[in-house]
Formats: C-alpha cells, structure tokens, sequence
C-alpha cells in the first residue's frame, strides 16, 4: 500500500506546550544525571533468543584525518533467512548504540517482526567502544588519545563505511534500500545518519529519539516534568507523596546519626549511610522513578531487574494514602521503588552505586556525555514531584577535564546535527511515548510532511520497538502499522 | 521577484552524452595530473583591489574527535559596508578553496556587485592549510601528524563552527540567511555545505564544482573531450594539428640529442631536454590546453599569466593550416601556447616545473589529492586531441604513500558527500560552462527542481562568479540573473 500522509500524525491529539522553569539551587547533582542517562537503552536488556551471525568490520579510526592511521574491527551481527538474492528487499540497519549490540538486536523484535514481509537483510551494528568493539581492546578507556574517538560523528561513519562496503561486496545488496532502526540514542544514530548519509540510508525509524535534549533546545526540566506526569496518571496523591517524601528524607538526614540509620535500615541500602552523604540514597530514588516510567510496559519484562506490567501503577498502589508521620511516608516509598529494585524479592540489600545494573557501556557513555552529548536537567518540586536542582555547567565542565581530558562543547551537537533545524530533512520517523520522560527531547512537532511523528499514547521508552506481544495496547499497534506503511512508501514497497 | 521554476535550466539546449572510453596505456602519467588540479582555480587570481577587514577566528584542528585538542586562526575576510543592523540582510560566504583566500575576495566580483542589493554581509573564509591560514604555523607541511589534519571534511566543519558562531555573536545576524559562493573546488565546498549543514546554510551558488569527478561516477577522459571540444569551435583543423603535434614530439625525441635540442630551443624551455625526459615538455604543453580552455574569457584577463580575451581562438589562429613538416607543426604548437605562456613577451624561457605559477597553495592540494580528492583523468588521441594514457591508480597510491605517508581512499568522497546520489538536498545552483574542461564533472544534469543547472554557453571556468564586464556575453548574464533569483527565492526576498 502506498499513500501519501501530509498530517502529523499525533495519536493522543495534541502536544501540550512546554516552558522553561527557573530553579533554585539546593545541590548540584551533575554525576548523578550520569546515571539516569545510563540507563538510557537499559530497557532493551531483555533476551528473546533470535538467530544471528556475527561478523567484524574493519574500519578507520578516525574517518576524517589522516594523522591517525589506526583501524580497528568493528562488530555486526546479521541475519539473512528472508533476504533472497534473486528478488532482494532492503537491508534493516540497526545503528547500534551505547551497550552491547546482541542486546539491542534481542530487544528489537519490530524488525524480527517485520523481516519475512518485506524480506529484509537483518543487520546490527554495534557502536564503537561499546560492547565487543573497542577500538583499541583493553587500552580504549585508558587515555584520551584512545577514547578521544569515541563520538557521535565517528560513530556514524562506521555505519556509513560499513554500509557502502556492503552494498560493493553483498550479492544481491547493491539496489537494496537501507532502512534505520533506533531506539533512544540509536533513534538519534538513526535518523542523523538519514540526515548526515541520506544517500546511504533511505529512511529511518527513529524510536524516543531525544535529538533535541541540548542546550538552548529544550529546557532542562521537562524530563522531571513527564516523569511526574507518568505518575500522575495513578493519582495526584501518588505525587504528592513522592513530593513529600523528599522533605521527609532531609528531616531524616538532619537529625542525625539515627536519621540516618533509619533510612539505610528503611530501604535495605548495602552501603553504609551518613548525614553527609544521604544524598546517594536521594538520587537513588530519584532515578528509580524515571526507570520506572521509562519501562511502564503493559507487561511484565526482565532486564536488568525483574519488573512487573505497568509498573508505575503498582508502585503507586503503595501511596494513595496519607501518611500522618515521616516513617510511614518513607516505607511506603520504599515499597514503591522496590517495584523497580526487588519486585522477585531475590535482592538482599540495594546498591546504590549501581542502580541500573551493569549490562550498559557506562564507561562510554560519560565519556560522550562529556564531549557532545551534553545534556541538562533540573527539578523545580513545583511542576515536577522532585526537588529544587539547577543543572551547574560549570562544575560538570571541571568533572569533565579532570576525569577524562575533555570540555564538553555545548554547541557541538546542535552544529553538527542541527537541532531542530532540520526541515529539509526527509525520511525520518520520530516515534515518542507521552509517558516516556525522553520524549522530552524528542520531535513531537512534524517539521515538514516526510519527517512524521508518531505519539503513542501511555507508551513507555521506544515501544514502538520491541516484538509484538498479546498485551500489546491499541495504541503501540497503530503506530507500528502507520510506521510500516511510510517505511514502505519511502523504499517503494508495495 | 519570487517565482517557482521546475524544468532544468539549460542555456545552451541539451547535454551531450557521455560514455566512457578504454585507453591504450603509453606512458604512466600520474604527477602530471598534479599540476592540472593545481590550476584548479588560478583563475581567479586577478586583482580588483575591492575593500575588506580581516579578522581571524580560533577553531579545533579536529572537529570529530578529542585526541588532538589542538587549536588554530583561520583567516577571514569582511566587508559590512551594505549590511544594515536594523535591516539585516543576508550573509554572502566564500567557502575558501586551495589558496590564498585575498584572492577569492578579489576575484569573485558576482558578490560585491550584489551585495548592496541584497544588503549582505560579504565574508570570506580562508581554506586550513592555504593561504595564511595554517593551523601548524611553518611546520603544518612538515609530518602527516599534522597535515593529516587537511581534509575537507574538517575544513566544511571548520567555516560550520564560524558560522554559527558568528550567528551568536555578530549583531544583527542572528536571523540571518547564510549563501554559500564558491568556484571549482570552492564550488564544491559550497555545495557540500549545503548538503551537509543545511541548518548553517541556507543556498548554495557553486560554479564550476566538478562534485561527480570521482571514482565511478565520471569516466576519466571527459575532461579531456572538454578541452577538445573548446579547441574544435575554433576549427577542426587546429585540433586535428595539436594531435599531430604528439607524434612530431615524439619523432624529434625519438632522433636523439638533436631532436631533443630542437624541442628545447623551439619552446624556449628554462630546463635542459633529453630523449628521456622530454615528457615534461609534452605534459606541460598538454596542461597548456586546458589551461587555455579554462581560461577562454571574451576579455583579457591577468592572472597567473597575461592572457588576451578569447584565448583560445588566438590560440588556434597559429594552427589554421597544413603544416609540412614536424618543425613547422611544432614551431605552430610553440606560437599557439604561448598565448598561454607569454603573450605579453616578458618571459625569457618557459620554467616546464612551475608552468601554473606559484600563486596556488600546491602543497596542500597534492595533500588533498592524496587523501580524499582522488581524481582521474586519461587520454586516448581518438575522441580527444592529447595522446593515449590511462590512469595507474596504483602507481598513483605508491607516490602517494612514500611522499607522503598517506593512502588515498577512492571511495570516501563518495561516502562522505554522496556522488551524484545526492537527489534529496535543495536549494544548490550547479552553474558550468560548456567549454570549461571541469563541466567533465559537474552536476549538468538537474536532480531536483530545487538543484537548478546552469549551463553557460561558451563558459569558461566559473565565469559566473566574476564581477560584471562590459565585454560579458549575454549568456552569462541570462545566467547571473537567473542565479539571482533562485536565490531571492531561497532566502525569501522580494
């Protein structure tokens, strides 16, 4: 079916608008927003089992000098049972992005869906200094002469070689068309390699993208704000609660050494915890509630924890009522995030130094985030259920020179990529879930009649990717019907 | 006046097509081509005398990368006289190409006879590596470690990083549309702007731009059928002589020291000739030609050499008839390539090593070429007047790595700014003269209705891009009003 769609196409109706907010500063938490966006692609953990072959690509790495001669094998991973030689479809690309790529390919079931009808070569790249691709094996982390390669526009012409090298060698690929598959950061790999390489890409679905999560783009604390409208969707007094959980947590804080047992005791925290630096156990939480909206799936999933469907539902079943002391408040919020931490009940204590599991490329990602990748975030505890922060450049820029040899270009990404410029783009479909906090940086505005966007309503973080599921919502099904139908109007596939 | 134009614009009616051609190898001839491409734009070397500033502005010597956070001043030159801050009109930008960027402002009269119309900001942005802008000083030819850093990718993200820093700081600008200008390998440059920073610029006039003369895209001989066709307007008796003239040269060095001595003394060579090197007088004969051919205004022109108006035809007036004997052809030849050479009288000898001068940066071109700018030529003596010789690629790529440690990549240009594949970008002239021997890789065929083709009957190299003449034909000046208003279109103004 072709058709012709000049509409946004917005399935919930209309986008509300948003407005910067001005926060005080109570502490600056710059590290902390490291760990929030770790998780980031953390949603994609989850194993099905597809059969793939692996196969490593040699390329530069540096693609745009010649200084640095050095190259490096990148790794890919491919499957071939629907693309037939004699009548060859399009080549599905997945731009692979800050973890391991067989967990992005075993999460992105969409294109395991989607492969027999349009008889699709099946191909994951996985993203230099993540995963198996370290460009320089187990020195890559150890100096910035190494990981200094490690950025977006790099990345991206790793795809590009790849993808040229195969459409020169791969019987049957040379006429394919070449469509783009990401989810969050691999959305935003996605459609800039469409935008960047549109020659060597046709189209490109990219999933909760937050291309716009830049400085002077979007303001820092529409992130919070969603987060909290997740929950608000279970209650306002699930909110209200969250929002006074926090003064709670500081009155605990501040009465001292019996305060602050009471809070390691109260959430199971493995570390020890003092008045000075409860606030691990504060942004713990915080995080807690973005990764549950985040993976507020209507089914139950396994990633790096063990969550059940609809998850912010359940962990506010555990505050609809009022507390009438601090101690209830802040057990009922220990039951809340334990929906997130402990939902099987097998964890012993909570380790708030690593929240989010171990299975992401953390290591390179604050790296990115101190190069190009520069975003911000605030909380307001007005708009959001959280607590007054102000995103501190300054501080984050010096964490930045003196971890890893690098200030953070605020300008770079928008310069390179556009930002929102980008209306003589083509071909590129942002999808968004209205609860997932990352669509906060995402396109939810149709720039020009090829670049639709797609809103799925009480849809989680890329959604619209994974494998379709009896539980599916009516919604996610749309989507991936109206996503299916331009893909095909754009590689011409009847 | 805004108006909407879909067909080609096509002055000269339509375009020849081109096939590709086998050639007989004679001779291996890959430094010749050097000294061809480093007349690439000798062209505009004349002099105005038109009034600008100069400022300098502080860039990363790698944009895509933290490794190296080395810095440089590029050069750049201004004029603001017609740009009004409380009227701002547009930005005029030069993208710089391979040579002293003073030379570019002067000789690129089409933007200074604009700008009070349009109201514009006039700038002009030195290329790395030419010119006075060197990001290593007196040591940026010294080691590839740092003219490895001479690419065009880094020299496009080099006028990006300008650019949008001038958008933030430069009162008036901030809404300011931006029109890349550029002639030959500028041309280029302002094309690949477009295409790849649409967001930065917003129309692009790139004259003369051989995009496609790459690797598998444009056979290597059309350049040399352009050359011929330019001679052949003049009468087929003088191209029929100029390939004659080959086997006489080849004859006089065949008899030994003589002949070689008659060569010498006949073309008054600076260089002491032997039957073994006497191809450095052919190659520079050979390159004489299609300097002639690039060179071929209606008016006289003083660049790199005085050259009379239409050169070519006085050229050939030395070359009308049937010569007898090897002496006579080539004591014709020597009179027709000193219209080239010495039309003035003022030069003793002919110097066969320095036969383009020394305006050029020719150190950082022979770079280009040995990176990304890989491009071919060859002669066959049958649909060209030249004699037959292919191109020894790998010949080519060993000069290459032993001068200077670099590899050339056939395919990056490709992959980096598309080829011909390049249908979805907008809002780009592709202006070429039909006897400028570069059209051989010019976009002359339009991809779009917004990648408009101009072709200028009789054109020689970028003739659109010099100021207005009393001596201009009226196709060139069909053609500048025609690039006026696309770009009116482009940039909104009435």
């Amino acid at each position: 079916m072709i058709f012709s769609r000049t509409a946004p196409i917005d399935i919930i109706g209309s986008v509300q608008n948003r407005t910067d907010k001005s926060g005080v500063v109570k502490q600056p938490v710059p590290m902390k927003l490291f760990v929030v966006l770790l998780l980031f692609a953390a949603l994609l953990a989850s194993v099905r089992g597809y059969n793939y072959n692996t196969t490593w690509f040699e390329t530069k790495v540096d693609h745009f000098g010649y200084a640095n001669n050095d190259t490096f094998k990148m790794r890919v991973l491919y499957n071939e049972e629907h693309f037939n030689i004699s009548e060859p479809g399009p080549i599905f690309f997945y731009t692979g992005n800050e973890g391991d790529i067989e967990m992005f390919a075993n999460n992105t079931g969409l294109m395991w869906d989607w492969a027999a009808e349009f008889k699709a070569l099946l191909i994951f790249a996985e993203h230099r200094f993540y995963g198996k691709t370290m460009p320089y094996g187990s020195k890559s982390f150890s100096s910035v002469k190494y990981y200094g390669y490690l950025t977006v526009e790099q990345a991206l012409a790793d795809f590009a070689d790849f993808l040229q090298n195969v459409k020169r060698t791969w019987p049957g690929t040379a006429q394919s068309k070449v469509v783009a598959f990401g989810g969050s950061y691999g959305g935003m790999l996605a459609s800039w390699m469409r935008i960047k390489y549109p020659w060597i890409i046709d189209a490109a679905l990219a999933a909760s993208a937050p291309i716009l999560q830049f400085q002077g783009i979007t303001p820092c604390g529409v992130y919070n704000d969603i987060v909290t409208k997740a929950f608000e969707q279970q209650g306002e007094k699930c909110v209200d609660n969250i929002r006074k959980s926090w003064i709670a947590l500081d009155n605990k804080a501040k009465s001292g050494k019996n305060g602050a047992s009471f809070i390691r005791d109260n959430f199971r925290i493995c570390q020890a915890v003092f008045p000075s630096n409860y606030t691990i156990v504060r942004d713990w939480l915080y995080d807690t509630y973005g990764n549950l909206a985040m993976m507020n799936y209507p089914y139950a999933t396994n990633f790096l924890k063990k969550v059940p469907g609809n998850p912010v539902k359940i962990s506010c079943s555990y505050l609809k009522k009022n507390f009438t002391n601090d101690n209830d408040l802040l057990f009922g919020i220990y039951e809340a995030v334990n929906v997130f931490h402990n939902f099987s009940g097998d964890v012993a204590c909570n380790d708030v130094e690593n929240g989010a599991g171990d299975n992401l490329g953390d290591a390179g990602w604050n790296i990115q985030m101190c190069n190009e990748m520069v975003t911000s975030f605030c909380g307001n505890g007005k708009t959001d259920m959280f607590y007054n922060y102000t995103w501190e450049f300054t501080q984050f820029r010096a964490n930045c020179e003196e971890t890893y040899s690098m200030t953070p270009d605020l300008y770079k990404a928008r310069m390179i990529f556009g930002g929102v410029d980008i209306s003589s783009a083509s071909n590129i479909i942002f999808s968004n879930g209205d609860i997932d906090p990352w669509s906060a940086g995402g396109v939810l505005k149709q720039l020009n009649p090829t670049l639709p966007t797609i809103i799925i309503k009480g849809g989680a973080h890329h959604y619209d990717l994974r494998a379709a599921n009896p539980e599916d919502t009516s919604y996610v099904i749309t989507a991936r019907n109206v996503e299916k139908e331009y893909i095909k109007q754009w590689i011409k596939v009847n």
